[in-house]
């Protein structure tokens, strides 16, 4: 197998992991770790490299041994940097949320597509074990109807300088939803309202809710305020539900064998009697101890020697962000239910 | 102290616990339990008992020894039992929701306040000593001012016959906002949104924002349909933030001295610079275990033996169905934000 | 079914309970309430009772109407108690331990049983639905061989006036290893440590080690004076682990599929090599809402009706008792192993 | 500040992680990595590093370059390979346990006093934020006299080849308590038990208990068979309890301020009224989010830099396995309480 030349754009918050993994990937060769301050580049690769930084993305770009670029710079800059790179024949990966905006997502999106190249999205937590496990749970079948979904992510966050929590959090939220549920299953209305009450000049308080294409609800709650830290995402099915609470290493991952069901009417008899419930077993599945951004730097080499798209692509980023760019809508709009066109 | 005669109207689901707490009650002598079903109450009463049961609601009204009732029976007969009540001059405590409507709420109200009679709303979680320590901590000014609210009350909860999860649940929520808040901070909008996904005949899942007059952003999320239980209420306030958690015995409640703050802008530094954040301590206060239930019916007593309104009045119950009623309205207007009106 | 009458004896920590209980169980028909403080006796049973109390044990013993008796008085009086009842022709339920000495405790074993009358030891925690539960695991083969049994009782308790931590706390544990380990396991060896940092007179924490019949260890730990509230017994078998959380109302029992095996040895291959490890999943038993103490009083009752020996009967109630005194005997002899005669 | 040249030997389990933090500690300087296995030491080191690995440790010591060896190999081997280092100049940090008697280790002792080297040990808990809030808890006072003192270290751990459970995992516990006990508070006996239920050739679970000088008792229970992790250590103090809770991020350290007190006695009342119950708050510090291994690192340059002693010297490294060694003693001798030597 031959290895694909990665420059990581960005030494901030994220990038230091992407050069982490990077270099624990087999089928990537680092060459470059690009940040407008070199100093901080520096830092972050260590004394003991043989990786180089620049403060020049052209020289990057102009490397023919680099083949792909990874970039974890701040989102408003994101359309310009893959445009860029898509246009100099680099392949592509890039931090959440894709773009700032549909119609710019679309472009990459198309111009990636045009270009045979790879655009990726990091959607990190859909290479947990944890994700994955869920996945097969849903799309085997084992939960049956997807009943409601919640999705709580809060914790005493960075407030971001160009983005709202929404779009800082939610997309995390939204790109498992749209790994896990089954082909055929979308969202069709979003709903959103958000708050800013320490007047942060952006919210930091979102509450959000999707109609699936099934009508079942799905809510997702992110907040930068709160002390206490929650990452727990409630799938409730007809016949099973799962819990995965990221914060407990132990139980990441709770499938409960119990609910309500409402049995098939009989017309003589009175509705209450229609409800049963079910109080089986709780079972926790054994998952294995693997860190997702190696994963994702794993599928991001497969796809480029592969010449396939990714698992989660360019149309997944802008599927998120088209929710994303609904959920503002909406808040902008008193909290009105804003319809999705199928077409994305 | 002269005892107040007591009947017990219900012997369901609530109705033994009211029965055990009155018995416990030195300020109430139980005179009655009243169900249509009179082997139901005679379970209940069990049969060491000296307290008589009956299926006769007029029997009770019409017993001179009986000067309060207290009414645990489906939502729908409260209106009727409650104003039969009144009009036979007994005091009342009666279950949550007060009525199924805001009209009806004002009418038993006004026939209580014109009777000079206590009517009293069983806001049962208005009187565990962690709601009561959190009331304590906001209006102490302990906590600065409330940013956000956020509460969840989710389990495999029973399918009601007569109500929706909204009416079921979330008077408990509503109930401790209204008794927590600071005097002056009040809902002034609502909006909401609820699904039935196993097609019960009503909501099993909703969704409910509140709008606070500092503008600050509440959020209730209620569920039946939930295999994993959690209540849990977070008060994120500008100097600290209160989490309880009511199903953690050894930490109900718990102060966290952490947040973030927007420091007072200087017109020449950039924005990011103006947040910083606070990683105080954690404190958990010690709490007495006191049953709620026992200070419900003690609360009760006094009231009537002081010829005052109870803590949890009618007006409470009113605010809270008005809050009820607003949601609703929103749920059948897709989610559009309700003003409520300063007069409730 | 004819009913027995029931007289309790001691209206104090525990007493109330068993009269609670007693009133709720349709095979007992409770009779009195007997304690040296006659006020408090009233003060258990309320107001409204039908049920008569006194201050004469002789009374009770006297009346033939009581059948049976609940003995819940400090430990120092339980022999002579129970004497009298048995003496009486009462069956006979005693709070543990059962007696202080082995030696009493064997002359009211064999008296019961000359007598034909039912002596039963309140060991609660083996009519919870978690520990019958667990004893199905173990006997029906699926824990495979016990390798270790670890359980830890430890809180902030009341410390006893006539007994140490030693004889108010473990008597749960080993009751609960008496009651679930199969038969011909039995404990063959016993060392303990205690110590009474307070200098409060008796041992307020205790260590103690049982060497099974198998060979494994089971180590006892329990304190009176940790502000931290643990019960958590762990039993590791060769197949599987069953951990046991009494304060996790929502995952009390979890069997966990993992474990260490040491494959059959092979002349040739390092011994590195012969140890494997399992990391199955974890499951979590739905178990029934019981009260412990109405399953005690139904055996009780189910026992005296069928004229059989109760499940945990004085024999259970002598075994753990020996194991106590042996312990005792360890700790004044610095530790030393104190071996257990078979023949209780 | 000059750097210290270093090397690590050992890439096994732990020696990845000295060369992780070595790379990020400034004031050192990693010039080898040393395994008898080169190519497993290149995959720790990987494609992008500038640090040599090499299966020679001759060639490590002979190298002018290096000031200091950083060793993480199996504890039978320490003795020689610690001494070739101190022979040759080096300054040495060793992983626990520092030798596998008490006499190897006293001569390594001696010898690094005598050549005037840095001798520490690697007793990497007593560098986090945890463990030294702990030590300024106790050594300020705050806890009063330490009363009792229980650790539990429980896993499904990696069965040693060369060092069975207490000597693999009590280390920790051993060296934690010789870190956060006052001066003058000191262990004066131990007597421990063990088992070998999976017939691994070595003690699997052991029991160790320790007596402290001023008559308290300490208990450190080691298992390598458990499924359940538990890393928890509580210090119960005559103020105050800590409880440590390794697995908890969110609540490492818990101080409550509850607990017995003994009311110095007067004559004429009963004892039972001489104790009291303390039920005040819990308090949470917030504690630093920092890697241990760094404190490792950053206390073994200093050592060095200023010549001085390490906190965890190599004589804390020879108490720890005073310990042990007496702990072994007793094993074999039936759980005797073994006395320790003040001389240690």
């Amino acid at each position: 197998m031959s290895t694909v030349g990665l420059a990581v754009i960005g030494a901030g918050y994220w990038g230091p992991n992407l050069v982490r993994t990077a270099q624990a990937t087999p089928a990537l060769r680092l060459q470059w770790l690009c940040d407008l301050d070199e100093e901080r580049a520096r830092t972050v690769l260590g004394p003991y490299t043989t990786v180089r930084a620049t403060t020049s993305y052209e020289t990057v770009l102009e490397d023919p041994a680099v083949g792909a670029v990874a970039i974890a710079t701040p989102a408003a800059t994101h359309f310009d940097l893959v445009r860029s790179a898509l246009e100099a024949g680099k392949h592509v990966l890039v931090e959440k949320p894709l773009t700032l905006s549909v119609a710019e997502g679309r472009k990459l999106v198309d111009l990636a597509e045009r270009s045979g190249l790879v655009l990726m999205c990091d959607h990190t937590y859909c290479y947990t074990p944890a994700v994955r496990r869920i996945r097969e749970l849903i799309r085997g079948g084992e939960l049956g109807t997807v009943q409601f979904v919640d999705s709580v992510r809060i914790n005493l966050g960075l407030v971001q300088s160009d983005i709202d929590v929404l779009w800082d959090l939610a997309p995390h939220d939204l790109s498992i939803f749209d790994f896990v549920l089954p082909d055929g299953v979308r969202p069709v209305a979003v709903a959103a309202h958000a708050s800013d009450p320490i007047d942060a000049g952006r919210a930091c308080v979102a509450h959000l809710t999707l109609w699936l294409s099934t009508g079942a609800m799905a809510h997702v709650h992110v907040n930068w305020l709160s002390p206490t830290k929650i990452r727990t995402t409630v799938i409730g099915g007809s016949r099973r539900t799962v819990v995965w609470d990221d914060l407990d290493p132990l139980r990441r991952v709770t499938i409960h064998d119990r609910g309500v069901d409402r049995i098939p009417q009989e017309p003589d008899r009175r509705r209450e009697a229609l409800i049963s419930y079910r109080l089986g077993d709780i079972s926790v599945p054994a998952l294995p101890e693997q860190e997702a951004l190696r994963g994702v730097m794993a599928e991001f080499a497969s796809a480029i020697g592969e010449s396939r798209p990714a698992l989660t692509d360019g149309r997944a980023g802008l599927r998120v962000i088209s929710l994303l760019e609904a959920a503002t809508r909406s808040i902008e709009n008193g909290g009105a239910i804003i319809s999705l066109k199928e077409s994305e």
